[in-house]
């Protein structure tokens, strides 16, 4: 493969202040002031300059430009699985919040690979972002070193306990507990746990919520009834089988997020299992809330500011505050139980 | 706001083979050629300086390089609504392509608005992307422009029938066609189509199959049933809920996409109609073969090749291209009807 071919092609048609000058007939200086629409110039002759610039391809020149002043006014979200509505829904919220402020947003997917993960934060920083939104892998915090004290981050989603960032996540222990509560109210005691891997902070969180839930209401701890998932979907179906097939007993599903307690219902299905009659299924992320889908999923959402918007916020602040950033932002967002149809 | 306090901020924290050379105690050459790896340099003093680098924040200078060679290794994917499984699920579809190439992707979110549009091109091209992936919002052709001449591009999904572009869309007409010959078959003759916007290439194709299929089963057109919805999510409940009000007959709904025919599904329920007990519906985009959701929708989708992947395949070919890419690339993917529970 050969990149330089296609690109020396670009350069080839590089179109210059002096280029369009030729063209049009008029001065440098008039071209120039034109492009910049300055009024001292007709509105005729900035127009018909303009349109020749454009035709001739001089938007590399604004693109030179926007690399010469390092302003970009972007910011890079880089996060684990785009085909998660979950995070795509995230993507367009932060997009908003974002466009409000006057910036822009990349997206760049790290399928939850610390590789990947790698290329991206460098990817990002190449493209001169003024600042990033991380949901980690956290299968290392040694990418998060890259950007210390050298590009302004949030990490969103989840947190690391044992090194200082900068954080928003929801309360994930509340989560985990009031949604095991959720379903203790409504008489379900073997309560399947399908959760993510504990390297992520938000899996070991809301375990927590699991257990003390379970604890609150003497319900004893069953271990087989806790089981580790992968997060990106078609992620649990195969659990789900194997938990019916081992005959193990169990009334009702908490599955890690909405993708996966959809697939969870789907994996039911295939065994004769109608939701909720039979098995009570519920999630986390509230996706419903954004996409509507004819079955409202039972799950836990967050009860007024959204992760999005707060971590916009924090990153605004970090970009925009003219003292160092040593102060560090932790932010926990509150979370309520949001009952659909599914318990 | 000021972002330029941000940015200085980073600056100043700028590491150059100086820097490492001195903190380390080797002289710059070494440096340069234990960070370009170079076997003459013993691993231990290697790691040494590449470690000390790492910790100083040499990144920045990675970014400076990408920067001055202008190689960045990056194709931008451009689209309508990243909050649509279609479109998130397309993303994931062409960074895996792409990643096999040996390039990574960034995204940017137009939300179906010309001015974005024009943004994120202009964003990608400060950003020294490669090529460009781009979903039209087709309300204008003008922002392909930018694009013309000064970077490689391939439009996905729609295509413009006046202007010269390569593009990669599902066959459209074909896909009308047989989603409507499908729900003829199945005894419906007052088909209800919430189809996308005039403006948007695959509406107008997708109505020519639906005209087509009737004509040929001799089944009345009835303009009332042929309504054109906005096709970001929220779109179409509106609309169904008013036809239902208006008491039109109709016992089928072909919605433009599959978020809009689970949107669909959601409205009849909210009407008490259940689906397809008494109103069949489908969609096109096939999510569902990616996400797995309780209710299997019945869709279109492609047969063997993805729009995706075939994208990628001509981006790449126009990226390697040692002559000049007059010869444009049109590729028009085969569909076929996927059956559901919905119909």
């Amino acid at each position: 493969m050969d990149r330089k071919k296609g690109r020396s092609k670009r350069l080839a048609t590089r179109v210059t202040l002096k280029t369009i000058a030729e063209a049009t007939g008029y001065s440098i200086n008039t071209v120039s002031r034109a492009l910049k629409n300055k009024k001292d110039i007709s509105k005729e002759s900035r127009r018909y300059i303009q349109e020749t610039a454009q035709s001739l391809g001089y938007v590399t020149n604004a693109v030179a430009s926007a690399l010469r002043s390092g302003e970009t006014g972007t910011i890079a979200v880089i996060l684990g699985d785009i085909s998660n509505p979950h995070f795509s829904i995230m993507v367009k919220e932060i997009e908003e919040a974002a466009h409000e402020h006057g910036y822009n947003i990349i997206v760049i997917n790290t399928n939850e690979d610390v590789e990947r993960e790698r290329a991206a934060i460098l990817s990002a920083m190449s493209k001169q972002v003024d600042g990033v939104i991380l949901c980690p892998t956290q299968k290392s915090a040694k990418n998060l070193e890259l950007m210390a004290d050298t590009i302004p981050f949030v990490v969103i989603g989840r947190r690391f306990t044992d090194i200082e960032t900068d954080y928003v996540i929801i309360d994930d222990c509340k989560a985990g507990n009031i949604a095991t509560q959720h379903l203790i109210e409504m008489g379900h005691k073997r309560i399947l746990f399908l959760n993510g891997p504990s390297y992520i902070s938000s899996a070991v969180e809301r375990y927590k919520g699991y257990l003390q839930a379970l604890q609150d209401n003497d319900i004893p701890v069953h271990s087989e009834l806790v089981r580790e998932v992968p997060i990106q979907s078609g992620g649990c179906g195969d659990t789900v089988s194997k938990v019916i097939e081992s005959q193990i007993e169990f009334s009702a599903i908490l599955a890690f997020s909405d993708l996966l307690a959809w697939e969870a219902i789907s994996a039911l299905r295939q065994h004769g299992l109608s939701t909720p009659a039979d098995i009570a299924v519920m999630g986390f992320d509230n996706i419903g809330a954004r996409l509507l889908f004819p079955i409202q999923l039972t799950t836990v959402g967050t009860v007024e500011k959204k992760m999005s918007h707060v971590a916009v916020g924090v990153l605004m602040e970090k970009l925009q505050s003219t003292k160092d950033c040593d102060a560090s932002a932790k932010r926990v967002v509150d979370v309520q139980v949001i009952k659909g149809e599914t318990t």
